[in-house]
């Protein structure tokens, strides 16, 4: 694999020369998955040549599928109606889906209108799933078989299946009401006696989920077994469909973008190379929420004016409290919506997790209170700021594990996700009470602190 | 699958009433991933019982590998050295190096002398494999083939090569050195006809990786490629191991893990069930740093003392400005390390990343700075007050934008985990710019502001 740039300078030279049969074949080696970053540094003129180019070899349709979203608009644009709905033809449901969902309405139903009527109807039952959903991700290319075939002609089958044989790794058995019986992986085919019905061999109600079922939970069952694919049935146990492993590895991958995006505020579709303008507009909302919180805090030091006024030296400890305690609090964040994701726990089990952050809190607040008072007797000379700046820690990093445990247990318990929006509560909450206690005891030892 | 609670009820009952057959039977249709919390609510004698049957029934070996860590110490003391030998010599090469790893060191001495000879050499040179690296998480349970050998042939040499095929979803094809030259799936070798050689129809080339290569450049190759398994080579591309999909997709959800730690300052080992104490101790270390971090923006403050004495008001504005550059930065951050962490950018796009992050920071300054000084010009009174909140607002959120963007990207420059470290830099020279800014503005406007 030679490194893209060196690819795409070569492949506009060729391009630019007309030497076409060569781009050809430099294209034909270059794996679908890396024509993305390619893609990226062509001009419109040149994207339309090598979608021609792959068209010639039937690689379009895989091209598209592995194309990053914000490329898509060119590469539509370049084609043809006739074009698009032949390359959709070739693709997998769920995929069909995704790219059809990204063409603007008129365009959508132009192109529809040129499928074939059982794809067309095909793609209309499959957008009725909703988002997130299993159905979604599910491919209905698989191959059921009855329990009486035996191994040697689902050998046969698979061999009629053709080339698209991705989805393939396992046999399905179904009754005949189409409900799932069992499962026969290739391996065991191959190595079983050929007269041997399919019944015999299979395995026996094997791990599989429904339509409506969260695609978290399933990618979670994919990776607690160990599956290559997961059979996806409804409520009857009917076998609607497919989830490979592929599948499963994507939906993990954006799900943990998901939870570190949402502890920072962030909206998904804020990427890297998301345009700057569209990355201000998804972070606004959460900004001024920001603004809001930060306000609470600025009201609480506003209690306390009369205070600083005659003990300023209060105001410089200010920013120690809000940075222990935001970070105390998002460590225990961290650690419990972490564990949620990963769903090693529940609610009863949240609740010791709340326990022990809390616990975990009040030892660190101990230890950096007794730090930090110790640094402000020694700078200010008086060893009652430092008692109630160790004081305040305590409370403040206790309250940060209790907050940072409890408030994405409780937005669970509410059915909530647990990482949208904790991060917000946790350090404003932590930031406000730090201060109030911090300068409320400055207040209560006035005398002292004078 | 019955929830874990009510087959534990059971079970503990079968147990102590001596009833072991239908214990057994019980077991025998538990996964293995699911003995994992059962055990966790079983005493040690009562697991000591379960092991042995599960012994019984050849399954201890599956079992343990699935187990999480914490309960080993309790299985293994539950086992006799025999028995454990057994049960290793069961095991892939990775799965034991990783159960070996926890024995102590006399035990695992014992243990060890127990195995046979070739596979106590195998795991000597596995355990050469750095941490992290392909070698630790390839097994070397494969099927190579010479390119000779008939479709038939390949297929009978699939059946001869027993129950564990759990690796087998493609056969190798390799020369007389042991080289790599190509994979035929499993798939291809059934459609195909019985006396064609591997050697036409194997994939050519396939993506490999070597044994020095990192775990997660592994695992964006196979997400990448969509590929079930990937072959592991030396430096002469001489076929060492293969690496399958389960353990990549352990590996993403580590790396995932990893990354949102980082960012909060976490050790890995710190998770929500660790013990208090040892959460306590590993979080320590960082948990001085920030604090020495923190007083970096005391001493800011503290500079400008006089002016906080004739101005108390602004010191209720400080949260303000922490807060908000606080905020920005983090995301800025998490959008800049999610990118890399998923293999989206490299140096130069990263420069440009910090391109586009600067001037959202720009804008989003602008937005919240009018927003935050008009609020404190209509509450303090002051349009001066909400001007310097203004300014100080603009400039502290552009330079959150560059330096959560640009610290991360000239960490990895500098070959360090770009997520590592990176939060806390940032936050920390967020905060004591913004409030350099802020105070020192208002110094130079102590006359309208008075």
């Amino acid at each position: 694999m030679a490194p893209t740039e060196v690819t795409t300078r070569i492949l506009r030279r060729l391009l630019a020369g007309g030497v076409t049969s060569r781009a050809e074949r430099l294209l034909s080696r270059v794996h679908p998955a890396d024509l993305g970053p390619l893609f990226a540094d062509l001009s419109p003129q040149e994207i339309r040549q090598v979608v021609d180019l792959l068209f010639g070899q039937h690689r379009a349709a895989n091209t598209l599928r592995e194309l990053p979203p914000e490329l898509l608009p060119q590469v539509f644009e370049s084609l043809s109606d006739e074009r698009l709905a032949a390359v959709f033809g070739r693709l997998q449901i769920d995929d069909m889906l995704e790219l059809a969902e990204r063409l603007d309405e008129q365009r959508h139903d132009r192109v529809l209108t040129l499928l074939p009527a059982h794809k067309r109807e095909e793609l209309r039952k499959h957008a009725l799933y909703p988002e997130g959903s299993a159905g979604r991700v599910m491919t209905t290319s698989y191959l059921a078989v009855d329990e009486k075939m035996t191994a040697q002609d689902a050998i046969e089958q698979i061999r009629a299946f053709g080339e698209d044989t991705d989805a393939i790794l396992y046999v399905y058995v179904v009754d005949t009401d189409g409900c799932l019986e069992g499962l026969v992986p290739i391996r065991r085919l191959v190595a079983a006696r050929p007269d041997r019905p399919c019944g015999e061999i299979m395995i026996r109600e094997p791990v599989s989920t429904t339509v409506q079922a969260d695609q978290e939970e399933v990618a979670h069952l994919v990776a607690r077994y160990n599956l290559l694919a997961i059979p996806v049935t409804d409520d009857e146990r009917r076998l609607l469909g497919v989830i490979t492993v592929d599948d499963v590895i994507e939906v993990i991958t954006e799900e943990a973008t998901e939870d570190m995006y949402n502890l920072a505020g962030l909206n998904d579709a804020d990427r890297v190379f998301t345009p700057a303008s569209t990355s201000v507009r998804k972070r606004l909302p959460w900004q001024f929420l920001n603004l809001g919180a930060v306000f609470i805090s600025a009201w609480v030091v506003g209690l306390f004016e009369q205070t600083l006024d005659q003990i300023v030296t209060l105001a410089v400890f200010m920013p120690v409290i809000n940075g222990m305690g935001g970070n105390g609090g998002v460590q225990s964040l961290t650690v419990v919506t972490r564990a949620m994701a990963l769903g090693e726990i529940e609610f009863s089990s949240g609740l010791r997790a709340v326990g022990k952050e809390l616990m975990v809190g009040l030892a660190m607040g101990l230890c950096a209170g007794i730090a930090a008072g110790t640094i402000a007797w020694l700078w200010q000379g008086n060893p009652w700021l430092g008692a109630v700046l160790c004081a305040a820690m305590v409370v403040t990093l206790t309250m940060a594990g209790l907050l940072g445990a409890a408030v994405p247990v409780l937005l669970k318990a509410l059915r909530q996700d647990p990482a949208l929006g904790s991060g917000a509560i946790v350090v404003t909450a932590t930031d406000a009470f730090g201060l109030f206690c911090f300068l409320g005891l400055g207040t209560l030892l006035l005398d002292r602190l004078a």
